[in-house]
C-alpha cells in the first residue's frame, strides 16, 4: 500500500470512529502533513482519495469537510435458503430473462451489462481498429491454448492489486467468465456431486452446476459479510461437498464484500475439508473504495482456489476476455477449457492486452468507479420514493447491482411480466436461488448515467409493486 | 443446381466413364452450345469448373483437353480398431501437439491450421478494422445467446450449398467447432455413455468424449466410403450406443467423402435405433469439386442431425466463429452453450457476417479449393518421391489434411519426437483413436503453396522414417 493510500485508511478510521464529525472540516493540508511527517502532495492525495470514496467533500478556497454516511433503507435479512442439496431449477426463466435482452427499446435494468459508452473506452476501440489495419495476420491465427501471452502478462500484473502474486503461466485465458467458471466446475466435480454456493447467487453459476448434473447446496448469506461460516462449517459437516463456489468481492447479486477476516477462515475451512473454492471475481475491481479489496485467491498458500474473472464487466461483454488462475487443478483445467473452445478469439485478447499495457484499463476504472458510486446512491434514493417503505435493498460496496427484498409472498416474476409489457425489465430474485427461493426479490442494475428514462421506469416498478402487494393481500389496500 | 454446374457434371460422368479419354480435346464451345441448347456462356462456366476440378486443361488458342487422372500410392486398408466402447486416453499426447505448435519457427506440419495470407483475406481484415473505427458500441455489448442474426441469416444462405434449407433461428452460433462439438455432445450423452466414431477420428471429439465421460466405440472406416455402415450396425446392436459422431464430407483425418446413398444409409440406422448424429462439417466447404457434397444434415427429415461446423478451416480459426445446427435437440444446446461461454465474441460474428455478404467468402473459398488440390498432389509426388514405397496415404477429396499409413509397428511419436529436434512436427496417427492405434500413422498438412521449405521436411521425414524402420527391423536394411 502507497503513503497516501495508508494514510487515507487511517483518517477512514478516524472518521468511522467519529473523531471527526459529520460537518467537521479536516484539518489543513499543511498541518496534516506536518502532523503525519509526509509530503504536501501525500496529504493532498489522500484527501482526493477521501473524497472518491465519498467520506469527504472539498468546498473551494475552504478545504475538506466530513459528509454524512447517507441514509439507506434497511439490509435484506441474512437468506435462509433450503438447507439440503438440491437440482437447480429455473433454465426456462433464464432463457426468458436473456432473450428479453434483445428487445429493441426496453429499459434492461435486469442486465449485468456495464456501461461500455464512456470516453475511456475509444481508446480501445482505436486499438481494435488499428491492429487489423496492417494485415496482421496474428489476429486471424490460433492464440496459444493458455491465451495470449501479453494478455497473461497484463493479468498477472493486474492482480498485484487485489494482493496476488501470479505469474503469466498461472493464468489461463477463457471465453467470457462464463467459460472460468464452468471450466472450474468441471475440472473439480463429477455428475452428482454437491457444490455449496452462497445464496442468492449468479444465475450462471447456478445454471452452470445444473447442466453438470450437479448439486446445489445454497448457504445463508449476510447482505454484508457473504456466506455464513457458522451455517457452511455445519454443512460440510454434514454432507459430502465436493467444491465451494463464492462471489466474496461486490458479490452478485447482493453487492457486499466479505471482510478480509473471513476470508481467510473460508480459505481455512476449505484446507481442513480438502475442498476447492471456485472464487469469482469478476466485479472485484470495481470496488468503490481504492485500493481494492483482496480476493481469497491472495490468501491461498496452497493452490485450492480457482480464481474466475474478466474483463466483462469492467471493460465490455462483447469482447468475452475472461481468465482463470486454477491452482494446483491446472492440468484439468487446460483439458476442460480445451475440450470447450480449444482456444479463444484472437483480436479481443490482444486488443485488451494493448489496453491494459497503455494505462487505459485504470483510467477507466476510475471512471466507472465512480459513475457506478453515483448510480447506487441515486438508484437508492429513487427506491425510497418510489417503492413502499417495507423495502428492504442491499448496499452495494462496488459494482453496479442492486437486491431489492419485498415482503414475502411477493412474486417477482408475475411483476417482471407486467412490466415486461411496458418495456421494462428486471431480473426476478427466484433465478438466484436453486429451489425457487427469492420470488419476493429483484435485481436492479444502475450502470446508466443520470437519467430521467431510468427514474421514470423505476416510479413504474414501485407502482406496480405497490399494485401487486395489494392484489395479493401482503398489504392493507 | 445451375445449368453450367449440370453441363459440369454430365460432362464429368463422361471423362469418367471413359467417352472423352485421356489427351481428347473436348468439342468446341459452340458445338457443345449447339449439342446441348444452352448459351455460348454456360458452356464457357462449365468448362472453367472442369477445369477447376482438374479433369481438363485450356490450352490457349486450340481448347480444353482430357487430363490424366494423376498416379497415387496406394489407399490404406480400412481401418480396424478395438471392437468395445473403450475410455479415450492420449490427452498429454495432444497437450504435447498442441504446445509445440507454439514454437516459432518451427514447420507444422502437424497442426490444421489453414493458410490465412492469402489476398483474398484481406477485405475480412479491412472490414474487422472498419467496424471499429467509428466507435460503433455493439462491438462491445453481449451478443444475443444465439448469435448475431447477420451471421446466422449468412450461414442459412451458405448451407443451401449443402443441400441443406436451414432458417437463420435454426442455427445457434458458437466459440468455434470445437464449441459446437462438445455442446452437441452434452446436450444429448450423459456420463458413462457410448459413442460411435468414424476411426480414425478427429482428436478435439475424441477429447470431447474423454473430457465428458464417455466411452467411445470407434467404427472400421474405409479411406474412401468413409464409417462402415456394416460395422456400425452389428455394433448398434451389440452396444447401447447413444450417439453417433462423424465427419462425412472432407473427413479429418482421412479426407474421404462418403457418397450419398452411403450417407442416407448411415441416416436411415440412426432413425432405425433413435440415435442422434453430430456431424462435423468444418472442412466440407473445401471440398475441390464445385458444387461441395451434401451433409447428412441435408437428407435429415426428422432433425436428429446435429451439424457442426465454423470458419476456422475455410476462413481463420483466430476468430473462434462456428456454429450448430441442433435440429430437434435445440433447447439443451441452447443450455449447454449458454453454460459453455454465454456468448461468443461479438466483433468477429459481425465481420465474418459482412465478409460473407459482401461476396468474399465463395471468392476466398474458390482460391484456397485450388491451392489445397495442387497442394495435395504436390504432397503426394513428395511422398512418392521421399518416403519407402511400402508408405500408404489416403487421396483426399478437399481440405488440406493427409493421413500416411507405415507398416504396422512404425512408431510415429518416436518419430515425432526426433523430427521436433529438426523443427518439424507431425500429428502422430495414435491421437485419433481412443485406444492408442494408428501409432503407425501421421497425418500432415498441405496448405502452403510450393515451398522449398516444406519440400526439405518432407524429405527429412522422409529420410528418419526409413531410419526407424531400419532401426526396428521392420525392414530388411
Amino acid at each position: 500500500m502507497k503513503l497516501y493510500e495508508q494514510l487515507c485508511e487511517e483518517l477512514s478510521s478516524r472518521i468511522e470512529q467519529g473523531y471527526y464529525q459529520v460537518g467537521d472540516k479536516l484539518p489543513s493540508i499543511r498541518a496534516m502533513s506536518k502532523e503525519h511527517e509526509v509530503s504536501i502532495s501525500t496529504v493532498q492525495e489522500a484527501y482526493q482519495l477521501l473524497e472518491a470514496n465519498g467520506l469527504v467533500q472539498s468546498k473551494p478556497k475552504s478545504g475538506y469537510y466530513v459528509l454524512a454516511a447517507s441514509e439507506t433503507p434497511s439490509l435484506p435479512d441474512i437468506s435462509r435458503p433450503v438447507q439440503r442439496p438440491l437440482e437447480v431449477s429455473q433454465w426456462e426463466l433464464v432463457l426468458k430473462l436473456l432473450c428479453s435482452h434483445e428487445r429493441e427499446g426496453l429499459v434492461a435494468l435486469g442486465k449485468g451489462m456495464p456501461d461500455v459508452s464512456a470516453a475511456t473506452l475509444k481508446p480501445l476501440l482505436k486499438i481494435l481498429s488499428d491492429l487489423n489495419r496492417h494485415s496482421d495476420l496474428r489476429s486471424l491465427s490460433y492464440d496459444s491454448l493458455r491465451g495470449s501471452d501479453e494478455l497473461r502478462l497484463q493479468i498477472a500484473r493486474l492482480s498485484v492489486d487485489s494482493g496476488c502474486r501470479l505469474h503469466p503461466d498461472d493464468i489461463v485465458v477463457t471465453t467470457g467468465c462464463q467459460e472460468a467458471l464452468s471450466c472450474s466446475m468441471r475440472a473439480v466435480t463429477e455428475p452428482g456431486d454437491v457444490v455449496a454456493v452462497d445464496s442468492p447467487s449468479f444465475y450462471g453459476s447456478m445454471q452452470t452446476i445444473k447442466a453438470l448434473g450437479l448439486k446445489a447446496l445454497e448457504i445463508p448469506t449476510h447482505p454484508e459479510t457473504g456466506i455464513s461460516l457458522e451455517a457452511l462449517e455445519m454443512a460440510l459437516e454434514q454432507w459430502p461437498v465436493k467444491a465451494i463456489q463464492v462471489t466474496p468481492v461486490c458479490n452478485n447479486p447482493l453487492g457486499y464484500t466479505m471482510p478480509d477476516e473471513r476470508k481467510r477462515r473460508l480459505l481455512y475451512l476449505a484446507q481442513q475439508n480438502d475442498i476447492p473454492i471456485i472464487e469469482d471475481d469478476i466485479y472485484g475491481d470495481l470496488a468503490y473504495h481504492y485500493p481494492r479489496p483482496r480476493t481469497i485467491k491472495s490468501f491461498d498458500d496452497d493452490g485450492r482456489v480457482m480464481l474466475c474473472s474478466s474483463v466483462s464487466k469492467t471493460l465490455a461483454p462483447g469482447l468475452r476476455v475472461g481468465w482463470v488462475a486454477p491452482g494446483r487443478y491446472g492440468e484439468m483445467l487446460l483439458h476442460m477449457k480445451y475440450v470447450s473452445t480449444a482456444a479463444s478469439a484472437t483480436l479481443p485478447q490482444r486488443a485488451v492486452a494493448e489496453f491494459i499495457a497503455q494505462g487505459g484499463y485504470e483510467r477507466h476504472l476510475r471512471k466507472m468507479r465512480a459513475q457506478y458510486q453515483q448510480g447506487r446512491d441515486r438508484m437508492l434514493d429513487w427506491i425510497r420514493r418510489y417503492f413502499p417503505s417495507s423495502t428492504r435493498v442491499s448496499y452495494p460496496q462496488g459494482g453496479f447491482l442492486l437486491w431489492v427484498e419485498l415482503p414475502e409472498g411477493f412474486d417477482s416474476v408475475k411483476l417482471n411480466d407486467r412490466l415486461l409489457q411496458q418495456e421494462i425489465s428486471i431480473a426476478p430474485g427466484v433465478l438466484f436461488s436453486a429451489s425457487g427461493k427469492y420470488r419476493n426479490c429483484m435485481r436492479l442494475n444502475f450502470t446508466e448515467v443520470a437519467d430521467s428514462r431510468i427514474e421514470t421506469a423505476i416510479s413504474i416498478i414501485g407502482e406496480q409493486v405497490k399494485r401487486l402487494l395489494v392484489e395479493e393481500s401482503l398489504v392493507a389496500s
